[in-house]
């Protein structure tokens, strides 16, 4: 049985629970590496993963004995199977934020379980602590976003369209070793850079656009997270004091971050200087990164949390002029036990192309 | 407002319910073309969207006065304005598998809802009869699919990888007018075609190989879906008698479709030939496609659903020999009035590149 399994085990016998469905995709993927639709149970005896037909082989070709898991075809399972998983199981945990009201109300029917509890992320509460191999995906992520920031300076040209350089971005990122985005590319110019999560648009770069470029990547799964705002041909005086401010936040952010750093503080210090800035807060500052690119922990300005070691997390202040223009500037970091590191490592300076 | 709100309105007056709280995305889009993150809720005198900071600016762009669709930012939102959305609806509607546990309780405890009643897909049965914009862009999206199949044929050569094939495939969909994949690319090849999800791997294509390619991709928010197994250098003879009974069940399927064909008794009539000639049902026939790939109806042996014309399916029959290889045909189809016509027309004999 692999470390992450027992972790679990541990963690149910505290909560008083003999059992558990897993139903994220996500936490099925971190606690057995399975990439397949399914769900994953943990009772008294047994880990099994029931799959069907079209999953079977690609499961049983990633496991191996040692991982412990009993790989089950759904359509080989009888409704005596169902009742029999979680038999001698007093109370059995479930993900109240991956189970569909329909799917709960099912569950509890056919695997007949008398107390169901909802488990409050403890799989994604575990998540937040990255090991080495998972350090080692997102660094190899951020490394090609950061290329891929390289490689667009000498692309971007005026006369494209926003969708021509999100296609290229995604061109460059399958090309260069990544699995997949990690996220819908965002490429914002002019005044769409205003819009925090524009979509890409067939509206032509011009000279003097500023341009939101918000991408990142997967490698073995795990993400990465970078936007920077470029300039095309000149750097519009109006933007200058906008773009200096947003920059001076996010590296005063990086300088506080560290083991033991209240997120709940650094989103209230940062929102009142954006306030008193006179602009608006439009988003939160940042987030975790790992197999997804949102993930715990969230910053907020109510989320009493501490940081601990080797959290990757976001730091992305705004600023968006509505109808006029915006600037964001992120980063993915690595929070250490006395500082944090940016994985990702673009210039932050006008970049004027 | 518009007519697919109006259709929803009278579909709630006859289950006697006064609102509903819509949360699955795709329903959002197919009623309010509204492509953002969000809740719509439809009460008794009006439609509301209730998104965040991130999206209001891009929502605002998208929607005319002519939608009668109120937009709403949920921080402007007291917990009295909750309350009182559903004040005078004895019955609320909710999707149950558009809804998670969490937010189930959530809701019916913020809108202090009485009755929260499961909603039984009614928008997504709803979807299944396609109107002719939807019909164009579903054909637009079968046309860049045969013309990447075309494309294909000269691509791909001995020594390359399934993944390359398959980056090469969404590069050919991005740069000819497609906004996204329908889903993850299916390139498998020789030993993985027997896999009937394969995923791509950096295994090389040799000759002799079978290639299973299931591919589609997005316009306007539609999908395509085909699939064809093609051959590199020549076709192995074991493989030939597999693959004229698929493509012989494929186009039997097609000439039994029409308005009023019972998806019930193809389903069991294929899968039964499936096993008379000694193979096993690995998975089943068919299923919609529109704004989903994988939508209404689902082919099963015990779906009793008469289709209806402008239904949108596939028919993809598969047999799978475990470790040896895999056949699989896949066209989408338009159901007619007294016919069903491909809406994919890629070549279906033996192709051999």
């Amino acid at each position: 049985m692999n470390e992450k399994i027992k972790w679990l085990r541990n963690k149910l016998l505290g909560l008083n629970m003999q059992g558990i469905i897993i139903t994220n995709p996500v936490n099925i993927r971190y606690l057995t590496n399975i990439d397949a639709e399914g769900i994953f149970l943990v009772n008294r005896k047994e880990n099994i993963f029931i799959t069907d037909s079209r999953y079977i082989e690609h499961v049983n070709s990633t496991l191996t004995i040692e991982d412990g898991i009993v790989v089950v075809n759904s359509k080989d399972l009888s409704l005596e199977d169902y009742e029999n998983f979680f038999i001698f199981c007093e109370n059995v945990g479930f993900e109240e934020n991956h189970l569909t009201y329909a799917k709960y109300k099912e569950y509890m029917h056919k695997f007949k379980i008398n107390n169901f509890e909802e488990t409050e992320g403890i799989i994604e509460k575990q998540r937040m602590i990255k090991e080495p191999y998972e350090l080692e995906a997102i660094k190899r992520a951020c490394k090609i976003t950061d290329d891929c920031f390289d490689y667009l300076k000498g692309f971007i040209k005026v006369g494209m369209t926003e969708k021509e350089v999100a296609n290229e971005i995604e061109r460059f990122f399958l090309a260069n070793g990544a699995e997949d985005l990690a996220f819908d590319t965002i490429v914002a110019s002019g005044k769409n850079s205003s819009m925090p999560h524009a979509v890409p648009t067939d509206k032509q770069i011009e000279a003097g656009d500023p341009i939101t470029i918000d991408m990142g990547c997967k490698v073995d799964g795990y993400c990465s997270d970078m936007t920077r705002t470029i300039f095309m041909g000149f750097v519009p005086p109006q933007i200058k004091p906008v773009y200096d401010f947003v920059l001076k936040t996010q590296m005063q952010v990086i300088e506080m971050l560290k083991e033991g750093t209240n997120i709940k503080n650094i989103s209230k210090m940062v929102d009142s200087s954006i306030k008193l800035n006179g602009f608006e807060v439009m988003h939160s500052l940042g987030h975790g990164v790992g197999l997804e690119v949102h993930e715990y922990p969230f910053f907020g300005n109510t989320v009493d949390f501490l940081l601990k070691e080797n959290n990757v997390i976001t730091d992305e202040p705004g600023v968006y002029i509505p109808n006029k223009f915006g600037v964001r500037i992120e980063d993915t970091l690595l929070i250490n036990k006395y500082s944090a590191t940016s994985l990702t490592k673009s210039d932050k300076n006008y970049v004027v192309i």
